[in-house]
């Protein structure tokens, strides 16, 4: 039997492991599938290591050409990130009539269409389950198994640097900052972790959640996002007094009219399975109209289970299964039925607020009176005795009943004209 | 293009629900993966019903050979139940070379070799998605998702029924024949509840992940079992003194020397996954080498959960994805690799046991005695004052550290001819 040959592009973290894998595990995989897959070449612009893993000779190559016009190679992994050079050599390999398994949400996210309409032309496949959840196999359940459903929510602890930031406030009664920090001395959070913390990163994997369960193209940045880094102490320990638990939700359900994307952090009932969420796990939690509800947990992140996800898209894509699911889908396509997009006006939702307001007689009426005048409801309002009676300011803290996002918006924009009144933190709230 | 056509083999919860989706979902499905998926003929013994599908003139049928004999349907579903007529019927589709799927746990477990023996003789397949798990795609991650891990354990709540009379016990200190009948009266039990609570259907749902995961042949009844029957109120109650809570978990894990199978309430840390299923909520945890803890929840049974999986497995099989899969994983067959399984005197566990005793001076001591010299080592051991100074039995429990089986055992079986301590009642423990 003929074995299908795989290059590899980037011998980062995640293609040390999926190398390790595809080398050390090649007999076990060829007996559990029945095929063999040999990883043939990789290509990085560092060949001065080969990372522990013991390559023959020759393996390792910053020639790219060495992968791309060698005809034998028929699936490419693609672990380079970013949407430059992984876009250019993705769109290389495609056009050379690749296979293409990734790992990279960014490049999906963002040039999708480009991509799939590509693979298509070409009448080969993108395999990408590693880009959201790590190695939970959440992307191959909507992709076939959940098929009977129309899906009715989506809702994703993607981003395991900042389930750990929050569990770690939670846990602690850290700040942020500490939190934070404790998170890149661990090895969860990037020197730099604008991405993770603004909420980016799970903005980039809702946005293929939602092309996936809802059929949407939507550029990213377009979905309202609010990141962890506004998180405060205060709102874990209000949260807690409320029954409740912060976690980073990407949100995509359907609501009478069309389509609620977000991210936000939001209050989750503290019995609830997301609650429970700690560490740097990621967990998706699908409502299926048929299925109910079904809940997936495990490491979102990190060398092996990542690679885990890779591995299993180089073997769907050997043993031909990508390209029945590739041609049945017809993923970022015109041809897919889209769900309408809400926007961000139209939602109705709960929401918690954060007030930082002066001490003075009145405040809490004038909150009060403001959303009070626009239908917006308070389920619970707290305010804490002052530690220290010098402090000119005192947080207040609101979480409201189910209302129209534009009420309240305009509730906000009354209230931010009055100078003693700071501007407010808005997070979700999920039942 | 040319629709795939598919008879439907008994109209009971489950048959409705599939002719639902299949009928009522048609086009979305048809929209979603490019393919028509036609419903053609049902056959029941029961003609006079349609169970308010409002089926088309014709479509019900209580003669089987309208489905076997239509060269015309090419997938045949399996719901009828049970192991005689069941059995006959799914043989005598994939004689005809029809592809079959069905929702059979005690079909598969049973005749799992006899079958997919038969169907790679003819050249077709089998879909088993809702023999385990119900809507949970728990199957189909084994059989694709983790290919590139070696499996190290599975751990599954996969009996709705049991898991919430535990659930029940504990919210409601009900005892068990309480918590029995309010689950007959919701619909969870059956009249006849006892292949629920004795553990049978778990085992053989396990027998089922036993030969995915691990590749070994298991006569399920020959996997030690112990049922939820013999969990008592004040089982529930000591276990949440020691900070667990008890789950009927089916265990397949890999020790040292081979594969542990076992069925058996066991206590779980209360502030595990597992621990927090509670209702009829199935869940399975599955660890991979790479992977990781990967954990699953949804309902495991129920009309519209178990077809959507069933529905899962015709779109797969239409598409041509079972075949692949098939094809490649040699389910039930000497091809595959088993790992070899434990005995059950081989296996080293942690124990919790119940002991009614006579309340009388030196039990204590006897009891720890014949653990004691055969190094059972007691992690933790209770008992309550009586509440009724008449009473002449008292319970003591206790929970052992790792130790043999087989030193169990015999420590068990020297106290069995001491005549004033009962027969006592042994559950699992899992950290």
């Amino acid at each position: 039997m003929k074995s299908v040959k795989v290059g590899l592009l980037g011998l980062g973290t995640i293609g040390t492991g999926v190398a390790k894998i595809l080398t050390r595990k090649q007999e076990m995989i060829e007996r559990a599938v029945g095929k063999k897959i040999e990883l043939v070449k990789i290509c990085d612009r560092n060949t001065s290591n080969d990372r522990g893993l013991g390559l023959p000779e020759g393996m390792l190559t910053d020639n790219v050409a060495e992968i791309m016009d060698d005809p034998e190679i028929s699936i490419v992994v693609e672990l380079i990130g970013g949407t430059t050079v992984a876009r250019d050599f993705v769109l290389m390999a495609l056009d050379k009539g690749k296979n293409v398994v990734t790992a990279n949400k960014a490049l999906i996210a963002k040039c999708g269409e480009e991509l799939f309409e590509k693979a298509r032309e070409k009448g080969v496949t993108i395999g990408f389950e590693a880009s959201v959840g790590g190695g939970i196999p959440v992307l191959a359940s909507i992709q076939t198994s959940l098929q009977a459903n129309r899906i009715e929510s989506i809702q994703a602890i993607c981003n395991g640097t900042c389930n750990f930031i929050l569990s770690e406030m939670e846990s602690k009664n850290a700040p942020y900052a500490d939190a934070l920090k404790e998170a890149q001395r661990l090895g969860f959070a990037e020197a730099n972790p604008t991405l993770d913390v603004d909420g980016s990163d799970s903005t980039q994997k809702l946005a293929i959640l939602a092309q996936l369960a809802f059929g949407v193209k939507v550029d990213w940045q377009t979905i309202p996002r609010v990141g962890v880094d506004v998180v405060d102490a205060i709102d874990v320990t209000f949260a807690r007094e409320l029954g409740r638990k912060i976690r980073l939700l990407a949100i995509a359900e359907r609501a009478e009219k069309g389509l609620v994307l977000k991210v936000a952090p939001t209050l989750v009932p503290e019995n609830s399975n997301l609650a429970m969420v700690t560490n740097a796990f990621n967990a998706i939690r699908i409502v299926g109209d048929s299925v109910g509800p079904v809940f997936y947990q495990g490491w979102g992140a990190g060398q092996d289970p990542t690679a885990s996800a890779v591995c299993s898209d180089v073997i769907d894509c050997a043993l031909g299964r990508t390209k029945i699911t590739f041609d049945s889908l017809r993923l970022w396509s015109d041809e897919r039925e889209g769900v309408p997009i809400l926007d961000a006006k139209e939602i109705t939702s709960r929401a918690y607020i954060r007030f930082n307001v002066e001490d003075r007689p009145g405040v809490l009426a004038e909150i009060s009176a403001a959303l009070g005048k626009r239908g917006v409801s308070i389920a619970a309002m707290l305010q804490h005795p002052k530690e220290n009676m010098d402090d000119k300011l005192v947080t207040i803290i609101l979480m409201t009943y189910e209302a129209p996002a534009a009420a309240l918006q305009e509730a906000l924009d009354e209230l931010a004209t009055i100078p003693y009144i700071g501007k407010p933190v808005c997070l979700a709230v999920r039942d």
